[in-house]
């Protein structure tokens, strides 16, 4: 079939590839004409013949909401948009209503797999009605993995970003608990080499794990990781699984531990220690050996 | 080669089966005597021809102090104990001074594979000497997976369940994100099956994992976990790498969140809500919407 | 002066008392007319000289909301409303736009004090224009505390409700490190009578406090808080902390470790504990002995 | 009475001068010959009338340790020693055990006050046996503030120095608290002046206590702490704190965010974060926008 995909960075670059590899077509459009097929959004629409599938990746926020809301006025009753990017899951009810008044499905679709999605695919959570996903499904085929899974339709408009949400807060987690584990080996001096440690887990052990392969290599690369400052970004999902845990109530203190924990990163100097300094200095000073 | 096993519980009675099946000679002990293949520690001993190798598999402390306290009265130089029970590591240290004064050798041993590791082998991360440790090594061999991976010398005596407890450690805050990533999406309508999120994560994703697809399992035998109590036990790790993390100065944010979590979910009521309760009666009382 | 206020529950009876022993008059309309001096916002509008000051201190949110939406359609420009409950501190602008379109002016109030303000004066933490606030200044004489201290202008509208929701967010802090140390000395037994440790260190501690007066109080009425639950609700400041933390890329480890911990203490059963719980089982089974 | 007091550093020198304003004879003892009334432990013991209390006030661990030892072959049965520094409480027994053997008293003492102490007098948390805490009453009662509390027995040997560590756990996180608090109300510009909100919270507030009005303090001495590195020291009885909860099954998530992030703060560039860092880079590189 054929698919106008919008947004052709590492992500949508890669992901055209898989798509072409897969047999189908793919018409893309990038502000950066050397990436592009056609040199704008109305050529992209003019290409594509009806019903379109339109995929947008381009980044959540401002960009995504303006390429949709141009996107309304360019398509055509029945076409879909889909919604590939990281947006967070309380705009996609939004963007749905706005395509509605045109006839205009939309498609909310989570998607895992970083650089390794092009060999490996991608996974997708995707959120929407049954017949609009039913419209996409051959390019969810093409680019999720070969194996039984990598694919759900998780719900209505907005479920599919609310889950690669919840993976991002899992994510983050499961990269803090590593992380964590490596530090305290390093620091204490048992045992000698903490790579190999690493290496051994795994197989046959409980925490063996695609991210701990990852953390192999990256010790393989820089045993210490003597290159790599010890600063960390974060995305947007994690403060929003953050958020939705705090809407309903719940507890989510080992993820946001771990958003904290890249808050702190970025920190050249900390306010809050300063103030903990200060009032140590204020009722004893420092090196009161019984302090106070 | 021949091994002597003390401890044939779930744990110890898998082991000799896949020692057995790797073509080694196992006798076991354990104070069951439907369980025992020899009626004492001393018969045990009479059974092997040394130099002899014995594996003690009993719970870590006190069983363990006492069997490794007997076995240095029975045992002859030149022989070896490994402990592969979830031993402190910092017993490790005592436990092979005592054997060295009869000039007995001591390696650490953990294991991690669980009820698994019959048919997927256990990994092992052992301390002790290199000629202690490769006296062990069929052994080891048999136990291991088969992959590459799965085994470490992680360094001298100490190092193997130092290495064992980090991993434990890193083992609660996975579950631990897992399973706050779970709660969230239940709380929130957003997603219609969970349980179909979570196996489609199995595939493409970063955050798949074998503990990924126990959490599946469990999901397809009791979908929303209803049979399944909130109460989660400690074995003892997660609480000394918190130790080990205090003695080095080294944070632990997620790790910690996750073994205080378990310690909540077994409090019928929670002491410290009561006084938080408390104090928000003495200011306001509840249901003041103005709150303090 | 003159002041009309809205709403006459617990908080805002006692303030009505407080302003009236100041000299001054208040003229009261709350929904149950057994409270109220008059019998609907008109008549109270109707009482009051120009220009008016309305002092509204209703349930945040939607009686809130509603209440300024009235109050812009029947006072005149030059008039006040003051807005004392404890709204989200992101409603401020709104309402202040709404109310300027009358040329009504607006000024949020954070107030704390509990049900000891009538007694001790209410801590008032306001934002808004400084003739705005100047115009009310009898009334903000009246309710704070007698001392130097008790009363800031915090800065533009909405800054009375941030600093206040700060408050707050310090507060649930400082709660839970009283009830965290209760717990602790409860379960030791190094300390015969935790009580009156508590009771000590109302003097020449470091932690002295008049959260540390009120848990002395509370102890001293039920010794081992036996007919409370841990149980503790939360008004919202401490979670719109967390979020406005969250915001500005903020760490907040303890507050938030509060939050959390008040959630928890909601739940019969905890749904995260139920999947570590499950995942235990998948690997080992309860109760063996060696984990995994 | 008379008092030998050994450790005349900043802590023992102002109580020194304190018990003398009470009219007590206070014969001290100092490594430092400048410091000190005596030149030796021999010469405090042969200065002092029987029985006598010797109170040492020297660093936890080793110093305390050996002091005590000399003590136990100078002093004569029916003496007392008093340990107030900040001793681990599990110390206490052994000390105890080792003074009793030479039928020697002994009473742990955790005091609190710091530089404020000489004026304001010190909180003390007494442990051991009535007849010996009777016999330093006199000693107590001149230490202790003016008012009814301030001084406690708190249980048998140990209990002491126990309570006096669960209140400095208490102390981080309420000094956690406020450090949170004051860097969220920085970051955000929501309040113009954050120094004159903190003032104004030390009265009608109900998180007004001694630290704040410190708080208060080292903000006029720098309003924004510029020139206070964010770096916090830690003396032990944190730590210790959190292993006495572990040991209980006691969640502390609040004291422990505390502690950990004075560890954090000691860090040049964090380990952990680093793993975490690489790990991103693992699977998408820093800057793509779409994440994994």
């Amino acid at each position: 079939m054929q698919l106008g995909l919008i947004g052709l960075g590492k992500m949508g670059g890669n992901m055209r590839e898989r798509i072409r590899r897969a047999g189908h077509t793919v018409i893309g459009y990038d502000r950066n004409p050397e990436l592009a097929d056609v040199p704008s959004l109305q050529a992209l629409v003019d290409a594509l013949e009806g019903p379109r599938v339109v995929w947008v990746m381009v980044p959540a926020g401002a960009p995504t909401q303006s390429t949709i809301t141009e996107l309304a006025g360019l398509l055509s009753a029945g076409d879909i948009v889909v919604d590939g990017g990281n947006s967070r899951w309380t705009d996609d009810a939004e963007h749905a209503a706005l395509l509605a008044e045109h006839g205009i499905g939309f498609v909310d679709a989570g998607v895992s797999g970083g650089v390794w999605g092009l060999e490996n695919g991608y996974a997708l959570m995707v959120g929407g009605q049954a017949e609009h996903i039913a419209a996409v499904q051959p390019i969810f085929d093409a680019l999720k993995p070969e194996g039984e899974h990598g694919f759900v339709h998780a719900g209505k408009v907005g479920a599919g970003h609310f889950a690669k949400m919840v993976h991002n807060g899992i994510e983050y987690a499961m990269m803090q608990a590593y992380a964590e584990g490596w530090e305290l080996l390093q620091a204490a001096d048992a045992v000698t080499d903490v790579r190999e440690v690493f290496r051994s887990w795994q197989e046959g052990t409980v925490i063996r794990s695609w991210l701990l392969d990852l953390a192999v290599d990256a010790l393989d690369a820089d045993e210490h990781l003597e290159k790599i400052r010890g600063y960390a970004e974060d995305s947007g999902e994690g403060r929003w699984t953050v958020e939705a845990a705090i809407d309903h109530s719940v507890p989510l203190p080992a993820i946001t531990a771990s958003l904290f924990a890249r808050f702190s990163s970025r920190q050249e100097d900390s306010p809050q220690m300063k103030l903990v300094a200060a009032l140590r200095n204020q009722f004893g000073g420092h090196g009161v050996s019984t302090g106070a």
